[in-house]
């Protein structure tokens, strides 16, 4: 039997959780989370300008140490384990989530020159001040390079590496000029372990790159000169401060050093894992192949697929990567841009209640039928990641009458975005992406019964369950344990580390019959709104005239 | 100076009002209201049936006896009133809620035979029972005998005569075999007063006959028999004992019994003036004239206007009918099927908060500037009475976030029902009925401030406030006075009797430029909704890609 142990991070929004697991069969046997300190809830942000989120890297240096150190002091309770018997971390993050650094790999923030500075932060990947830089590229890249656009379906996004790297030199340059180079927070963390002290010396991961960069080896990296000159001749100039290569997870970022060796009693050299997204270690961890669509769903949503075979541009799809998943697959990324977030805005903001509220009108929903409310409504409040691409998209709410409650409307917005999933899941199948089996993972589908038994019908699909609920940390120890090695102690294999390491809950929703064939009408309804009010490519334009009607016989179908 | 006295007595959805009003300048000496005490708030409902809305009819005689009864008390403490100086009573109620008589003009639901039974109680105004026998006689109207549409906007509702009793045929034949007659409330109470006891007798109104009957001397009164017998051959049958004549106001209902001038300690023989519609008689006492449009706003809304000759077929409004407001005009009828009732569900229903809510909303509404809310709403939570006709609409509302409010909605909703308001006038016009001045009454129009600035920046048109409170009464007792003529103490002409009875409040609301401009803009998205969701006959089919992208601009606009 496997006596050895893996720790995997998870670098969330607010706060760090570090897992410390069995080679053997993927239990946790210490876990532990740190708060970020700075801002609210670990966000700076700016009063006059709602789209500015940043952080400040002396927290993620801060909660990194504790997480790990706490959880291994939990892990050492327990019978069998032994620090000397650890051979690997991993680590996830948010993303993308870029950082400024100085020459010795150092975030520019940590100088006190510079620590004050908004701009030299992380920018953290809900940051949306790069707005105009996105529409900008994107205008840019389909008239002199289209195929940059062609992996990352169509759009580049607010949210993505140059869309702040500009915004930043162009809101301040002097923040730009002093950067020695700019960093994925998923590539920095690793970097950190591994005691990096020349940003040309850090291993970047492909899923950052390759999702949010526009690298391909198909055009030899990053963007060219030519092309990152047309945005700014010093984004060119940036270029060589960056990297030439990116890798699929598998090859290690690097050794344990000394300093961060001491302070958690671990052994000096072992391995650390490449850095990588929290959905896609998160899809490793919830034990994603070729046909299982994992969903991580939380206050917005990530979809993540992979692929034998390139399976070329799928628009809207926000990414399609070689290797950014799983080495030897293509990665396929999707999203919603709200989810949980919807529903706490109507219980929250709109009917200004707590968690007593959420559970009142979730009892009262789930009493509803498909159907019955006669609602219909867009999952659109923070714009719509995929299929449309496009974060200026908003919400509507369709068939109110005068005895609407709030937990019809609450219903509706659930239902709205399961819409919004399935709509995403048919784009992938339309391209001859194969998906079986949908695994859930992420606070929502732990706890949400009703939304993820609406899903099953929505989706015509089961709803199956992530056995860990720590999946992204999951995934970050399995490749922690895969890229050690079996000589190590941990896998030569993914396939064989998920099959030991993952599991499902017994726990799934199956869709009913009945309610699937309403909400295929419903589906109906949602897409001629959808294709109309997102101003679909190539949709015909729709007559609306008999929406409110056809809700309205769907409502007396029900009742009678 | 004129020392006389007239009664107007308002028989509203929940209760009645008496007024005793000065006929030299229409100052109320005595008012009281008296309640009904049937069902709930005076209306008979039905479990299972969320459409019906019936009334008990001694409700309206018990309330008649105690509103007159206790104003005239009042009145008898003001200084030169005597009861010996009352020259005539008037009397405004819902419509259409037609009741069914027996053969000596009696109620039949005072027969102990019929008293518990729903059908023969009076049918209010808003029971919607009959919504498939008005698709019905829509339909057969428009193929046999399409005149009959022209006066009525082109579509039969639900809430009128026929269908009501074409309802009660089917579902209660025994009581439709048992009626005698049928009658409009407003034609009931003055015949009451008149002690009328034989059905044939009672003098009906034009405004109740031409807008709700399709009564019209261009065709020889009501529809003809050959028609009424498509629907169904007792309702020809029907039609002989009903009415051949209808009059304007001015014509007397008939004077004053002996039975009541005791029971009031009144002159016996005093003029009974014609009953007519709380929202016509509304627009008497508000002052109408050629170029006024009187807007009631309360929980629904009743639109108003006079144009001194027939302007035809107006398409979606509810109706154009000779003589149906004052002699010699014809009286135009249109109204919005909910508007306090918006506020309300969105306060009580969705919000759970009561009047301090209504207030706080209001507050935080009156913060925000037009557009800035980004939202925009359809007001059709109810149906749309006018200018669509069509019950089976639902509200709609486009632009939420993640941060929209309450509070926000509210003011959306509020601007929703200005825009439907708009529609309407916009439509009148354009059909060239002459609009230069707005004058409001009703509960809402009183109390809510908000509204009224912003229906004055929709319109672009200062909104003005009828002088009394109670004008639907007042517009009844200048009816009395002008039945009862100058020779008993009243007037000859209704002119005169508005220009010395009538006033307007100091309080109006004058529209702001800017906030003006930004609702044109608004407005013109609302009929990209309004035209798409009501199927509007003959508008293009829109193309809605752009609403949510133009909502955001203008909101950035605001902000900026």
């Amino acid at each position: 039997m496997n006596s050895s142990y893996v720790i995997g991070v998870d670098f969330g929004t607010n706060s760090a959780r570090a897992i410390v697991v069995s080679c053997a069969d993927g239990r946790t046997v210490g876990t532990s989370v740190a708060d970020y300190h700075s801002g609210e809830h670990g966000v700076l942000t700016h009063p006059k300008d709602p789209h500015l989120a940043r952080q400040n890297p002396a927290d993620y240096i801060g909660a990194l140490g504790q997480s790990i150190s706490a959880a291994l002091s939990q892990a050492a309770t327990t019978p069998g384990f032994a620090r000397d018997r650890v051979i690997g971390i991993g680590v996830d993050t948010t993303g993308s989530t870029p950082l400024p650094l100085d020459a010795r790999a150092r975030p520019l923030a940590i100088d006190p020159q510079w620590e004050s500075h908004l701009a030299a932060q992380a920018w953290l990947w809900k940051d949306h001040t790069g707005a105009g830089e996105a529409a900008a590229i994107t205008a840019i890249a389909r008239e002199h390079a289209p195929q940059y656009l062609e992996p990352i379906g169509g759009t580049y996004s607010s949210e993505w590496w140059w869309s702040k790297i500009w915004k930043c030199l162009k809101v301040a340059p002097e923040v730009f000029d002093a950067a020695a180079s700019w960093v994925e927070l998923a590539d920095f963390v690793p970097a950190v372990l591994a005691g990096v002290d020349d940003p040309r010396r850090i291993v970047r991961c492909v899923c950052a790159a390759g999702h949010k960069a526009m690298f391909s080896d198909a055009w030899g990296g990053l963007p060219s000169k030519e092309f990152l000159a047309r945005l700014d001749p010093k984004l060119a100039g940036l270029r060589d401060r960056l990297y030439d290569h990116a890798w699929p997870p598998g090859k290690p970022a690097g050794q344990l050093c000394q300093a961060w060796a001491d302070v958690f009693a671990l052994r000096e050299g072992i391995t650390i894992a490449m850095g990588g997204f929290d959905a896609h270690y998160g899809a490793v961890g919830s034990g994603i192949e070729v046909g299982t669509l994992v969903k991580i769903i939380g206050t917005s949503t990530c979809d993540c697929a992979i692929a034998p075979a390139n399976v070329g541009n799928i628009p809207g799809i926000c990414g399609t990567v070689d290797g950014s998943i799983m080495p030897g697959y293509f990665g396929l990324e999707a999203g919603q841009s709200a989810v949980g977030d919807i529903f706490n805005w109507w219980v929250e903001v709109v009917c200004e209640g707590g968690d007593e509220l959420h559970h009142r009108l979730s009892r009262e929903a789930a009493a509803l039928q498909p159907g019955e409310s006669g609602l219909l409504a867009l999952d659109w409040n923070n714009g719509n990641r995929t299929i449309l691409v496009d974060p200026k998209l908003t919400g509507l709410i369709v068939g109110q009458t005068l005895h609407t409650t709030r937990a019809e409307i609450y219903r509706a917005l659930i239902e709205a975005t399961a819409f919004g999933a399935r709509a995403i899941i048919d784009r992938m199948r339309e391209y001859g992406v194969r998906i079986d089996r949908v695994v859930c993972c992420g606070g929502v589908a732990e706890k949400n019964d009703l939304l993820m038994q609406i899903y099953a019908d929505v989706l015509g699909q089961p709803m199956l369950i992530a056995g860990s609920p720590q999946a992204p940390a999951l995934g970050a120890a399995i490749s922690a344990a895969v890229t050690a090695g079996a000589a190590a102690g941990g896998y030569d294999s993914w396939t064989d580390a998920q099959r030991h390491m993952t599991t499902l809950k017994e726990k799934r929703f199956v869709p009913d019959a009945k309610a699937h064939a309403t909400y295929n009408e419903l589906y109906g309804i949602y897409r001629q709104l959808h294709d109309s009010f997102g101003n679909m490519p190539g949709a015909a334009v729709a007559d609306l005239g008999t929406v409110m009607k056809r809700l309205l016989a769907m409502q007396a179908a029900v009742s009678a």
